[in-house]
């Protein structure tokens, strides 16, 4: 039977770590603040000293943490991930992390032996806990194979995009789309209710056509509101846009949409709405 | 039992107005080109002469024309609408036209004693042929409530929006809203292909997500293949974006993304795009 | 000795038509107001009492007025230029109208066997009293031939550009450079501010490069005194540029960087600044 | 007497140190490729064995290299800039790098107990050789002060901008006006040529205005007749736009405006044209 390590107990990494174990995985555990381990550890997980140790006693073990810096620390840092890592083991990020540092990553793995997988997730909490998360893997195609049942588990759909940087990429095209989407579907909204429409009439009307979608029923009747309590932060849609941006960019495409779209964002962050949803773009467009 | 017109018999009027008689609506109608007239003349309508007999025959008249000018003629015209006006007749244009001329139109219903509401349609061929169209209704109020009936066997839904003009200003936002989405659509789609990802890698993964959405799922699969088969004619999306930005212009309201949106179908056009899908703006941007 | 009529003695006609007295024409004038006319009168102006009658007295008429409504209602009034005209007489309108209007006036006075040039001028008071105005002339070229010594006691340079319409073109053009440099140069000043630099600092180096010029010069000691006192209102430039985002549009040209320009002089406006110098957009970038 | 060192011989270092070498100035020189050294010595230079016996050598050294990777190889490589950096002696780097390296190497500089002054130019090969650049200074003042004879022998201008890293940030601000300006500018000639003007005319009617400048002037004719011989070359002014909108984004400066011109030449530098001069966006947006 597989041996499975899961590091990195945050909101995010507790569900799906949780996950696993409730569908029998065999799970050792590492968290840096020790306490969170405890809700798994009594659903059964094994609690390892270090993430080498984790990495040591498992087949294949998943990460998920914050940031870039986060991700780099974990794999190079004392009794981090490498120095656990021997031949044909198997490691997956299922981080947030930009192309390069995932590449970095994936390179030291492969000197010691081992197989390394990119996998950040699109989803939030809720799709988390329900085990309905999307994974958009790249890097080492018989550990994606491998690690498709736990992803199973995990999520409701996995997709295998090619070599590492693929996964990283697909993040920043989807949330650029989606970027780009809230700032039109904000430039409507506030177009309407200045030429003397309801805004929820607005909403009611997009919902019956063939661009309704679950963010804009979301999102729309909070914006209604000019409520923005956060599902995922202005700051970072900002950040994706500027990667993505910045993508167009070493690919020779001009995104003048995309563009116009990320400015609205860099002066909704100036206006102090940094950690407001994403949908608080709205303000600036309206002020 | 109240009587009916319907004036305009082209692909969506033939399908509206055999909806009707298919619910036992008694109705009259008028076709520019009488041949028209025929399958529904054997369903069980009658045929008036002109489109004042035709509104003379009726409680209340339906028209459904292909743009400002046509619209203006039916009424203004000899043996037009306005001559058939009487006291109390409804008079109920579905065609898409702009502000102005639809307030033209109400005034001149009204002088003569008429009710107007105008009641542009979301939806095309499919919908109407299901009786699945969505009503943007504005005008007389009590119209709107004694046709609703009849907007129930042609469509899903109607919404009534206020006084006259504010149907057009929905239909306006909603296609600047849609018009930029697919522009952003496009630029995610030409970067994602540029840096090395597949096209229905990325359709597939946008359809697990929150903005997820028919017109993605509808239009992504014959962009990957360069197939840009008609549905709403790219002209026709440029044209209803400027009419939006001119909305912006007049209600103080930067449309940054959608003006920048809006350039790319003018480049689309520029390149000999006009009478393709609205999709084709892709071309544009990948170019 | 050729006669010359001058209509329309605001703060630009009072000055050019008094150029043209000192230069030693014989000029019949006339003005709504008629109070305007006495200091004209005293420099040996005759006063016409409608401008039919100014017409019928001169040989070429110039006409300086506000809009394209005031034009019209000049040629087409009671009493208007068009009652006045006769075989081979020349009207000649240096107001800034667009290019519709112009045509249509054309059409006019060729009709009744009359001349017509359109010659907007580039230049404002100050280059209106000392004669260094610029003429952008389009129309019957016999016309603007017989006009190149009134022109050049009037302004510095007359230039004659093709058939009627071309006048209005190059204004829309020239000002749609204008106002995307003003954006530009509004952007440089509040992002050099925003990291640190001084804005005079930033003035001094632009004025010591390949770049300078009078408008950077002029305006932006008082851009930086945060003082905008009026000499081309703002509310007239985002006017010009929507006109020339029209021209793009008929002509198939996308103009997304005048397009985003116009949009701060929206933006502006829906601030309150119409009245204030069009390089107030500093305001509406810099906030 | 002083005692002066110069370290980068290309087109515009020759130039640079040619003019101090006339005024008077005692040089110590140095080159990569030696024999570049040759022209300079015949007129009464020192040739110095390796940039660190340059620094030994001198009280003011300056430089002048081509980008940042070799501002650093020379400042940190092996008989490098620092090894020769004693007590008190000024180290100038007149080559255009950004912010984070001139920082970088200002500190390196200051630990050894120098004093550091970048002072980017403005201006080419022309002004080098007529001494008529232009130097955005930044860092230590005192420096500054003791090298004005030197600046006023190769330039015609100097400037005095605060603390290391505002030289780099002017130059970047300079240069995103310029770009903008330029975008503007092949917008208008395109339209203007689409619509039916003369581009020459456009160039002439500029000229005659308010926005009148030397690179209108220059570049003007040569776009009209599709040559876009390389004074600056696109790829240059694209990159100096992505940090210009860099600093943009760090500095919470929405810059839609310069934004859409960056989009222009990197869809130029698509089309091929990176190594053209900067005009040549012109082709980009009129296709």
């Amino acid at each position: 039977m597989k041996r499975y390590g899961f590091i990195g107990l945050g909101i995010m990494g507790q569900a799906m770590a949780g996950n696993l174990l409730k569908a029998g995985f065999a799970l050792t555990i590492w968290n840096r603040t020790k306490s969170k381990c405890e809700p798994l550890v009594k659903q059964g997980a094994s609690q390892g000293e270090t993430p080498a140790e984790v990495v040591a006693n498992s087949d294949i073990t998943f990460a998920m943490v914050s940031d870039p810096a986060a991700a780099k620390e974990l794999s190079f840092g004392k009794h981090g991930v490498l120095e656990g890592m021997t031949q044909a083991k198997g490691y997956i990020d299922v981080s947030t992390v930009d192309p390069n540092t995932t590449i970095e990553i994936s390179q030291a793995v492969n000197e010691k032996g081992g197989r390394y997988l990119e996998a950040p997730v699109s989803g939030s909490k809720k799709p988390a806990e329900d085990g309905t998360l999307v994974f958009l893997c790249a890097g080492d195609h018989s550990l994606y194979e491998e690690a498709v049942p736990a992803f199973e588990f995990m999520g409701k759909k996995s997709f295998y995009l090619g070599e590492t940087g693929f996964g990283a990429r697909m993040k920043l095209v989807i949330n650029m789309i989606m970027g780009t989407m809230m700032a039109g579907f904000a430039e409507g909204l506030s177009l309407g209710e200045k030429s003397g429409l309801k805004m929820n009439d607005i909403l009611d009307v997009l919902d019956q056509g063939a661009i309704a979608n679950a963010m804009f029923r979301l999102k729309g009747p909070m914006m209604v509101e000019n409520s923005f309590s956060t599902a995922f932060p202005l700051k970072h849609m900002q950040k994706d846009m500027r990667l993505a941006l910045h993508m167009g960019d070493e690919n020779g495409q001009a995104l003048y949409t995309a563009g116009a779209a990320s400015f609205s964002y860099i002066k909704a962050r100036s206006k102090g709405y940094d950690n407001e949803d994403f949908s608080a773009v709205l303000k600036a467009i309206r002020e």
